[in-house]
């Protein structure tokens, strides 16, 4: 039987487990990206194992996500950034260069390879036929230090596409279409695979655009083929070396074909406050506007300004719009800038803002009190645009700019003739904007400003544990009662130091300063234990506080593999009632724990302070044993690297 | 004996007083300007007085201050600064078409007449040969409403230029050598007035870089005469039927003269912390530079960003510097984009940032810690960067684009040969940016977000007071004690009810409370009551929450002031050993102080509640006894307006 294309990237990077959706499955990485918000831990992760220099075959720190440098902090971890690539060999792209998934996309996305990023819009890059995944920082570290990335074997669904796109309906129509259909579940544990006889019109950066908002879906990635479509992409950007046909068998076999009609599509718009909450753009038609967004990495191409701009020659903005342009890179802005659309934008009224995602993760650009806001950007989450009971629609560059002319949503079949857009054979390149590592960066000082501190030493497990109950709490904890975000505790994601402080703040205030006092010792919870949010802070702040173990009716699933990650054992009461013979302030014993866990035991007895004893269980893999046993997943890793180096 | 161009604007435009030095005098104001910060309450407070539309020949609202919109309150005072420009005939300039003064340069300034504004960098405008002067947003107010300001007359100090400037030192450096000289109080009380044979080789917006910085020197404002060059670029902006020649009489009598031998200087720099820290760049080159900006109404017309973007052609930005530059105005960014500008600046890896103050005024664009930062800015006071400890030098765009390139503070002149700057004989001109009011704003609805309150109503000044003592304090309270700034408190300037629960914070936190539970009250105070701040919400702000009197042994001049504007009668102990006789809690009796202050006593007697008197005295002129006894100077100016009505 025939092959995806995902399935050909999957078989090609497959180091542990069975293509089988649902499967364990590991696989290598050629290349990794970070950006500024989650880079600065990511590097510190990395650099705490302890190699020299990365081992994939590529790796880019981008600067896009905070580049209004509020205070020193911001500009430090610029620094930090720059200085940390050089040292250990990755490719750093500067502050002003651009989003890293545009600029990714125009100078290193290759087809067939694997890409891991943390950023959750990294399947960006699968418009080009690679296999792109977004993931978290430590997982990033883990691939840049040559180490595959576990996952499960993703469901292959196939998409598609006949007909072609009418006047003033695009690629993101395309996208909104499907998160109507399949809502913001629909791909959850997929890849989403596009195919069929409507792709021959479709751009590059219109597949780029499509794979972007496949996060949406929640999709593990997006797969576009690569075709003669992509090889001119590649060749305008002085990559066609870069180019490799690659596309599915013609017996291939998808888990569900969904079809797109491209010449049934109208534009489309997302409305408050979900990606899939969406409905033909001239159902909500007339609706006054405040403010239109283009840029973000779903809508920043030369195609999506170009558009804008040609859409506006000898059009003025509306007196109460402010329309704001903020281009996805460098290269397109330069580009926007030789083709004349700078200037048709500026004259038309438009605010053009620095390369970068700005509003789209809330830093700037929040609208005013009840005003409608229209952003070509990838979300629109109550809140997110940083104005409480904020009013996001999300949609086409095409609706963006129809809008800004006429001050309400407008269908922008209703503008005339719709421009032709003509892309550049040959793209003005210029990589000033990214500093290639030197080919030795051991000398290279790593500028660290007063609020980055290197990631804490974590010792191995001690045979036996003996330790005091710091907290106890009831059920449905969440990893916002343990680790707070928030503008307060986000700066300090690279000060471990100072972010443990906030540890359950909003439970028990005195937590961090009676850990430290009692030297560390274990929490004991209820069901649910570490509900919500992936943060991996949840587990390493409380692990700098010295909890060596978690004690709980259940877990949730992510939570209890980061606690795994940072060497606190997770433990479940064999029989549920024994949670109420402890209290807080007792000491719990475990002699022979570490033992245990090698072993592979499922049960170990706790000796209660006070007298008496009772089981917990220890339902973990072997690999999970081995990273506790080392006292963390980077203690494991280094520990294995230096048995290879050995 | 001849006059000066000052005295000539000054004596066009004489409502009251004699021009001597000195003496008290006031003047018909032609033209306003405010920005987004100051803006929101200076159209509050015109708006209480009640007039349907400014009476100035031209007032005109910009928003350039706060373009980041970090959250809805920003967005809504920009919706709201465009709707009540529109209510009350002020022209506006919308967010991104640039910065007040450059704009106002630009667009707006006429020689001969009068420019008021809500920003102490207003004397800009002097530069093209009008007087203008920076001042609070009630004054400012006042001036809308047709009122005279009023201040003392100025001493007319002379700038004689003789010679050219040399290939690589330009206006800025001509003002760094001024303020070497004079320092930041060699120009207070005075207006510095350039002429001489050296003149002839400056540009229009030469003379406004050297007119803006005059307001380092402390100065009231800085004029030139309106000469050739003036025309010449009058008609550049198709502005010619604005102009008018003035020029000194051959006899005028400065109060001193200072000559400048422009071929004499080189390029120099402000070192931090204080503009007039000025050294030649020689001195301090060769010192690592982290960020580079260009920008702020002191450098950024269209000549400024040529020069940089001149001096980068076949260049590339040192790979550890971030070089940004802030256009002054879209006109500026359109005529740099058609020249071809914008594409050597993109090219060469500057970032290119919205157009408006930004980092100037510590809105984005903070140093990383340690890191040394080159601005062609105003100012360098300490942490004003945003950055605590941050070390900022003011320079030219040449020095700025020269430490750019190298990386470390570099004399321009090892540049090589100096670009040659031709400025357009005709700029491109485009006011999509300026919407003008509709003739009749009778209809226009005011949008005011939550954070955007109505001015309170300040009744008329009862007969008798009755007062108790909500609050006894020492001496050398500042106005930071009264009303703190910072970013908790400084979003609430157009929410009086808001900001008044701050009043005291630090000095007694229940102060707000108890003023608003007892109804009111009378503040008791030592030596230097109000020093500090000019902050006008240090006296409305306690005047909201009931305060109508203070007592105290002394108070600094301009808390004094706005005491008066708003109708807080100030009083000093007769005897200071009284002092002591009063504690908090106290009540104090007034019989007949309206009366007494209008019939021009200077003291009056206070009845202690728990027996005996003491007597104050009130040290008012005749003005701001009318003004007390109307309870505002709000109150007071809408009475006379109603008299002239009637």
């Amino acid at each position: 039987m025939g092959l995806t294309v995902t399935e050909k990237i999957i078989a090609d990077h497959l180091v542990e487990g069975e293509m089988t959706p649902g499967s364990p499955i590991a696989l290598r990485i050629d290349q990794t990206l970070t950006q500024d918000a989650t880079g600065t831990m990511a590097y510190l992760e990395f650099e705490a194992i302890g190699l020299d220099r990365v081992r994939t075959e590529l790796s880019v720190s981008y600067v896009d996500h905070n580049l209004l440098q509020s205070d020193f902090r911001n500009a430090d971890d610029h620094r930090f950034l720059q200085s940390i690539a050089a040292r250990y060999g990755v490719h750093f792209s500067r502050p002003g260069n651009g989003i890293c998934h545009q600029v990714h996309f125009e100078r290193f996305a290759v087809p067939g390879k694997t890409l891991l990023g943390s950023d959750s819009h990294t399947p960006t890059a699968g418009g080009c036929g690679m296999l792109a995944m977004g993931a978290g920082g430590l997982d990033v570290a883990m691939a840049m230090a040559g180490q595959p990335f576990h996952l499960r074997m993703p469901e292959v669904v196939g998409v598609r596409l006949v007909g072609a796109l009418r006047p003033w309906v695009s690629a993101k129509d395309v996208i909104l279409e499907l998160l109507r259909r399949l809502t913001v579940k629909g791909g959850v544990g997929k890849v989403m695979e596009y195919f069929g006889p409507g792709l021959s019109g479709l751009s590059a950066t219109d597949r780029a655009a499509i794979a972007n908002l496949g996060t949406e879906l929640g999709a593990t990635g997006t797969v576009f083929p690569s075709d003669e479509v992509t090889r001119a992409f590649l060749a305008a950007q002085d990559r066609e070396r870069d180019w490799r046909p690659l596309a599915a068998d013609p017996d291939a076999d998808y888990a569900e074909v969904i079809e797109v009609d491209l010449s049934a599509l109208e534009p489309m718009v997302a409305c408050p406050s979900s990606p899939d909450n969406v409905v033909p753009v001239r159902e909500v038609a007339g609706r006054p506007v405040a403010q239109v967004l283009v840029g973000s990495c779903a809508n920043s191409s030369l195609r999506d300004i170009a558009v804008v701009a040609r859409a506006l020659e000898g059009r003025t903005v509306h007196e109460w719009v402010s329309l704001e342009v903020n281009p996805g890179s460098r290269q397109v802005l330069e580009n926007a800038d030789a083709e004349g659309h700078l200037r048709t934008l500026i004259h038309a009224g438009a605010r053009i803002q620095q390369c970068g995602c700005l509003g789209c993760i809330g830093m700037g650009q929040a609208p005013p009190t009840g005003g409608v806001s229209l952003r070509t950007f990838t979300r629109n989450f109550p809140g997110r645009s940083g104005t409480k009971d904020d009013q996001v629609y999300l949609c086409s560059p095409e609706t963006a700019v129809a809008a800004a002319i006429r001050g309400v949503i407008t269908d922008p079949r209703e503008l005339g003739a719709a421009p032709e857009i003509r892309l550049p054979a040959r793209y003005i390149i210029n990589d000033a904007g990214i500093l290639p590592p030197p080919a030795d960066g051991s000398g290279v000082e790593v500028l660290r400003g007063p609020n980055i501190r290197p990631l804490p030493e974590f010792d191995v497990l001690p045979e036996d544990l003996d330790l005091e109950v710091l907290l106890k709490v009831g059920d449905n904890i969440t990893t916002d009662h343990i680790m707070p975000a928030g503008s307060r505790v986000l700066p300090l994601r690279s000060n471990v130091p100072a972010i443990s402080r906030f540890v359950f703040e909003s439970v028990d205030p005195s937590f961090a300063e009676r850990a430290e006092r009692a030297g560390g010792g274990i929490v004991v919870g209820g069901d649910n234990y570490g509900q919500g949010s992936s943060r991996e802070h949840a587990a390493l702040a409380p692990r700098y506080l010295g909890v060596r173990a978690k004690l709980a009716k259940g877990f949730a699933r992510i939570h209890k593999a980061n606690l795994v990650n940072f060497g606190i054992v997770p433990m479940t009461f064999a029989d549920p009632a024994d949670y109420d013979r402890v209290r807080q302030g007792d000491r719990l014993a475990i002699p022979g724990l570490r033992r245990a866990l090698l072993a592979g035991a499922e049960t170990v007895t706790v000796r209660l302070g006070g007298g008496g004893t009772f089981d917990v269980r220890l339902d973990l893999g072997e690999r999970d044993r081995r990273i506790l046993a080392e006292g963390s997943l980077l203690g494991w890793v280094r520990a294995r690297l230096a048995a290879e180096a050995g």
